[in-house]
C-alpha cells in the first residue's frame, strides 16, 4: 500500500464545521472559537452546546440546555442493579462501553433517526456518562450510589457525585476547564470510530459505544493512565533525567510527549501546565515536578539523539492534576470521556445530518492483499484426511 | 475535501493477508482458498481457523480448536443474570454490543495483549456470541435459557440454543454455509471499526464492541432486517414488479440490492439464492419468489432508469432463508454477527501484530474545515450576558 496512508494520517476523509486545529501554530478551535476564550470564559456546558449546536446560547438557550442535562442525569434503576452484579475488578472504561448501548433499552423512540432524537439522545449521554463513572467507582469501592445534586453545575456535580462530598470552588473551575480542554479534537482516533459506526446509520448509542473502546486504547485516552504510571515508576525528580534517556535510548516512546497533529505545543498542554503546578500541593507537588522535568528532559535528549523537537501533549499534564484532586488512576480516561462526549456527539449528528455536499458516506476503504506484503492465492482445497499435520 | 476520499472508497488504507475481494469478477478469497471451496467442503469451525491462523489445520489442530470453541461457550452467571434484568424490548445487536465489554470482566489477564491472549479471546467470542444471542432470544420471550449441546458442532449448537430443539441435517447444513460465507468480507464498515480501535491498543473485547455497533446499522449488518421488512410490505409475488418501480421512482435504494465492491453478482448471493429457494418451502415459498421477482425487476427498472447493471448483495437472499428457517426478524444481524466475528478477530490480531512493513498505525485521519463547507473561523467570544437571544 501507500506508505502515505499509514494511519489516515495525510487523507482527507470528511468536511467539519466543528472543529479545526492549527498544528503548525499550535490553536485549537471549536465552532470558530479560540479554545483559550472558551477557558478564559465560558462553562462545559456552555462548551457542548457550541459544539452541538454551532453557535454561543443566549441566556435562555443555556439555561433551558443545562435544565436538560440535570433532568437526564439519573439512570435507570435496572442499570444500577446490573452495576452492581459485575465483578467490582472490571475496568471503568469497559464497563461505560457497556452501560451505552443498554442505555438505548430505555429510549422509547429507538427506531426515529430524526436530527432531534440525536440532540435528544447527546445530551442524555453527556449527562450521564458521569453518573455511570460515579456510580461504578463507588459501587466497586463497596459505597453508597450518590444521587445527583440537581443544584450543582455539571463539572460539580460529578465531583460530588464520586467522592460524596461537596467540591470546593478551585476544583470546579479546575475541573471544569479540563471538561472544556478536552470536549473536542477533530478526527482524532475515538471520534473516527463514532463517526464511521454512525455512517452505517447505526443509532447514537452504537457509535459512542465504539468511540469509547477506541478511547480507552494506551494510545488515545489510556495514555493518561500510563503517565501516572510513568510518574510512579520514576517516583522523585532526581531520577527523572536518567530514566528518560535510558528509555530513548531503549527505542522507547515516552508518554504524554508527541502529537501526530500539532508540530509546537499543544495549547491545552500549556493551560494544563499551569493548572497541574496550582493543584500538585503539598507532598503531591512532586507529581507536578517529576512531570515538568519529564517534559524538560524529553526535549534535551530527543534534540540530541534525533535532532527533532518535542512537545507535551493533553495526556502529560493531566495525569498528575487529577491525582492531586484524588482521582483513582484508572479514572483518567473516564475523565476525558466524560469531557469528550460532547464532540462524539456532535460529529456523530454532523455524519448524520451535513448539510453540504458532499455528504458523508458509508466508510469502506479499500485495502491491499497483493503486493510486497502479499496474503496467498488459488490455493487449493486439500480435503481434511489428505492434509499433513 | 477531495470527492474521491468520500466514505473511503478508494483509498488504500492497509496491509492485508486475510480476505481478498475481484469485484469485476466475483470472487471472495480467504486467506487465499476460494469462498465456493470454503462452502462446498469445509465447515466454520475449520474456516474459523483458516481465517484466524492463515492455514487450513490438519485433524489434530481442527480437533483442539473444536474443543477449544465448545469448553468457552457457557456465558459467566451474573451475564445471564444482568440480561435478565434488561427492558425485554432491548434490541438484540444493542445486547450483544454491551454484554461484550462485560466479557472483559471475567478475563483474568486483561492487561495483557501478547498474540496468544488475542487468539484466546478470539476463540472465546466466536463461541460466545452465538450464546448470547440465543440467552437474550429466550429470556425476552419468557423462555428458560437452553444450555449448550457438547455433543452439537458450533452450527447445530448454535440453532439448538436459540430453538431448544435439536437441529436438522438439512438446517445444520444450510446454517453451517450461511456462517461460512458471511465470516469475512475484507474491510467493510465493521471490519474496519474494529481495526480502527484496535489500532489504539484498545484490547479485543473493545474493538469487536465496537464493530457490532457498525454491524447495526441498515446501511451494513442491518440491512438483512429491512429486505424482510421490505418483503412482508409488498406481500404477494404480484405486486412486485409496482413495488419496485415506485420506490425506484422516488429515488430510493432497493435493500438487499447493489454493492460498494462487487461489479457482478455477489457469489455469496448465487448460493444464498439457491438456498433461499431450497429452505423456504410450503406457504414460506412465496417469500423466495418475491425475493427472486425484487432482484427481476430492480435489475430491469435500474437498466431501464439509470442505463445501469445492479446485482443482489449478501442480504437479499439471506431474509427469506433465515424466516423459512423460524428465526425472529431481528436476530437476522445477529446471526450476522455470530458469523462475521471470525473475521473481526482475525482482523483485530493483523492490526495488532502485522508481521510485516508497513505496519499499522493509530488512525487519525484528516478532516476539512475550511473549504467550500467551511466552518466558522476568529469567532470574538461574547460573554453571555451581552448576547443577543
Amino acid at each position: 500500500m501507500d506508505a502515505r496512508n499509514i494511519g489516515l494520517r495525510n487523507i482527507e476523509v470528511a468536511d467539519t464545521k466543528i472543529c479545526s486545529i492549527d498544528g503548525e501554530n499550535g490553536k485549537l478551535i471549536y465552532r470558530g472559537y479560540d479554545i483559550l476564550d472558551l477557558v478564559n470564559h465560558s462553562s462545559f456546558e456552555e462548551t457542548s452546546y457550541l459544539l452541538l449546536f454551532g453557535e454561543l446560547p443566549d441566556k435562555a438557550q443555556l439555561e433551558e440546555f443545562s435544565y436538560r442535562l440535570k433532568e437526564s442525569r439519573k439512570l435507570p434503576d435496572s442499570i444500577i442493579v446490573n452495576l452492581k452484579n459485575r465483578p467490582k475488578t472490571a475496568l471503568p472504561m469497559d464497563v461505560i462501553q457497556s452501560c451505552v448501548p443498554s442505555l438505548s433499552d430505555f429510549d422509547k423512540n429507538i427506531y426515529s433517526d430524526t436530527k432531534e432524537d440525536n440532540i435528544r439522545r447527546g445530551i442524555s449521554l453527556i449527562s450521564k456518562i458521569p453518573t455511570i463513572v460515579a456510580a461504578w467507582n463507588r459501587i466497586r469501592m463497596g459505597l453508597d450510589v450518590i444521587e445527583a445534586d440537581q443544584e450543582l453545575s455539571h463539572s460539580a456535580n460529578t465531583i460530588y457525585m464520586i467522592f460524596g462530598r461537596k467540591p470546593t470552588l478551585e476544583e470546579i473551575k479546575v475541573f471544569d476547564i479540563c471538561l472544556i480542554l478536552h470536549a473536542e479534537h477533530s478526527f482524532n482516533a475515538s471520534t473516527f470510530a463514532a463517526r464511521e459506526i454512525a455512517s452505517t446509520r447505526a443509532h447514537m448509542y452504537a457509535s459512542i459505544s465504539g468511540a469509547l473502546g477506541a478511547l480507552s486504547g494506551e494510545l488515545h485516552g489510556g495514555a493518561n493512565i500510563q503517565v501516572m504510571k510513568m510518574l510512579f515508576d520514576i517516583g522523585e525528580s532526581k531520577n527523572v533525567e536518567d530514566w528518560i534517556k535510558d528509555k530513548l535510548k531503549e527505542g522507547k516512546r515516552i508518554m504524554g510527549m508527541g502529537h501526530a497533529v500539532y508540530r509546537t505545543t499543544d495549547p491545552r498542554a500549556e493551560i494544563l501546565e499551569r493548572l497541574s503546578k496550582s493543584m500538585c500541593k503539598n507532598e503531591n507537588y512532586k507529581w507536578y515536578e517529576i512531570t515538568r522535568d519529564i517534559e524538560q528532559y524529553t526535549k534535551k535528549y530527543i534534540l540530541e539523539f534525533k535532532k527533532q523537537s518535542i512537545y507535551p501533549n493533553v495526556d502529560l499534564y493531566s495525569a498528575s492534576l487529577y491525582y492531586s484532586m484524588g482521582f483513582p488512576i484508572d479514572l483518567n480516561t473516564p475523565i476525558f470521556a466524560i469531557s469528550r462526549i460532547s464532540g462524539w456527539v456532535a460529529h456523530v449528528i454532523e455524519e448524520k445530518f451535513a448539510e453540504a455536499a458532499p455528504k458523508p458516506a458509508l466508510y469502506r476503504p479499500k485495502a491491499v492483499y497483493v503486493g510486497k506484503y502479499c496474503g496467498p492465492m488459488g490455493c487449493e482445497y486439500t480435503p481434511l484426511n489428505k492434509r499433513k499435520p
